[in-house]
């Protein structure tokens, strides 16, 4: 369902943010981000009625490891020039979930049909950003090295609630040797913007994880022996949220659509 | 056979590290520093004679996180002004091991009668530094808790050889829950100079640790349902190097009885 063009990235203009968003907004891409504008950061999307985005935002503020807020556009305004100078919101993601009370509706291409002036758009970050300077590092990644999507889970560790808003925490999860474990630990801490460090890792069972081989959403991968599952909080988060919540209407951007945006991933090291 | 004075610490004077060198050195202490002089740097001691002295440094250097150096004397030199201005190696602290021909040969609580002019002493950071920070970010740390000498273990992995130097890396184990032990690595990561960040965490047996229960060097701890063993690099390990290249004589610390430093740890943080 979800396709992409099988010219290579390179003939499409895909190593940019820019260049990502008018292969989507053209049509040219439909579907996922993962490996497109490497070193650009990408976003999880959320978008709410105006009656809804102050819950919400106090949700990504109260949850920040699965919800690391890095862009809010104006009621009803389509553009966030801070993410990319010339992006709408409306066309620039490859795939677009649409919500009715809670409910997955449809998966549009492009929402300008649906789109109202009461909207508020939020910009999420996502863990493609720190998966970067992982692999920099030499730290192999299972479902990348497998071409899957990452394997992720609902965990029994409750979000903070705010408003209507609340849920279990969704988490990623990434094989890793030890070793690789700890340096992951030590990179990804650097970047809180993206998730930053794990919230858990090695017992599954302890955050009500009982199957690892069967994924909430995303792909299985392979533990191999020798190797931890590794726990980083998910930007799915805020779709269980809002799945909860039941607003009458609202968008997201459909599993690995991300929004690509003009920002360096390397500008988000805090350290 | 290692005993404390039973008098409170507060009454010795052992709030400080020149206070507890003075009570080594007067022989009021002749047991195990952890715990006194909060906030300051405690050091393992090993002590070759100048012929082996240079291949020690290499294989330290060459072994950075079991063997952070912190302070190195002049041959034949007993001060160590840079980590205290009255400092002397030979009475400063509780109790010593002296070796002959890689073996232990006796355990005096002052090494005045067995000093040489060949003598280099070397200091080598300690996680008792790190267990402060762990303990003061509500990371409970179980064999203190336990009031017992922390867990430590050959492993399978190598040292780099160095010389006449080799052997096994020896690890300290703390066990922890998953989130405390990405919260210690993130804490441990920021003082390389007292061992640094975990080597390993979760699976014993990959380096070769078959039953946690049996310690090679201190204590065995209780790890509960839920906790994983987190394992840093040990001061130890030069003494397992020692024991290995067998020089003619050398001096170390008594396990437990360390240098303790006029240095505070808090400076020794690397960011």
């Amino acid at each position: 369902m979800l396709t992409r063009n099988a010219a290579p990235a390179s003939h499409l203009g895909l190593q940019s943010g820019r260049g990502v968003r008018l292969a989507c907004r053209s049509g040219r891409l439909d579907g996922p981000t993962a490996g497109l504008a490497p070193g650009f950061v990408q976003g999880n999307l959320a978008i709410l009625p105006r009656d809804w985005a102050d819950e919400f935002l106090r949700f990504c503020v109260a949850n920040p490891k699965p919800c690391p807020l890095i862009g809010i556009a104006e009621p009803g305004d389509p553009r966030l020039p801070a993410l990319g100078a010339d992006l709408d919101i409306r066309t620039d993601l490859g795939r677009y979930r649409v919500w009715r009370d809670g409910q997955l509706a449809e998966e549009p291409a492009d929402v300008r049909t649906v789109w109202r002036d009461d909207l508020v758009s939020f910009v999420i970050g996502c863990s493609f950003s720190f998966e970067e300077p992982l692999i920099a590092a030499g730290i192999p990644i299972r479902h990348i090295a497998c071409g899957r999507n990452v394997s992720m889970y609902r965990t029994n560790l409750p979000t903070t609630p705010a408003g209507r808003f609340h849920g279990p925490l969704v988490v990623s999860m990434r094989p890793l040797k030890p070793a690789d474990a700890i340096r992951a630990v030590q990179i990804t801490s650097r970047l809180p913007a993206v998730h930053g460090a794990p919230v858990h890792l090695g017992l599954p069972e302890a955050i009500g994880i009982s199957d690892l081989s069967k994924p909430d959403f995303g792909d299985a991968v392979p533990i191999e022996p020798g190797e931890l599952p590794v726990f980083w909080a998910c930007g799915v988060t805020p779709q269980a949220a809002i799945a909860a919540a039941r607003p009458p209407f609202a968008i997201t951007h459909a599993p690995g659509c991300m929004l690509v945006t003009d920002l360096k991933s390397a500008q988000f090291a805090a350290i």
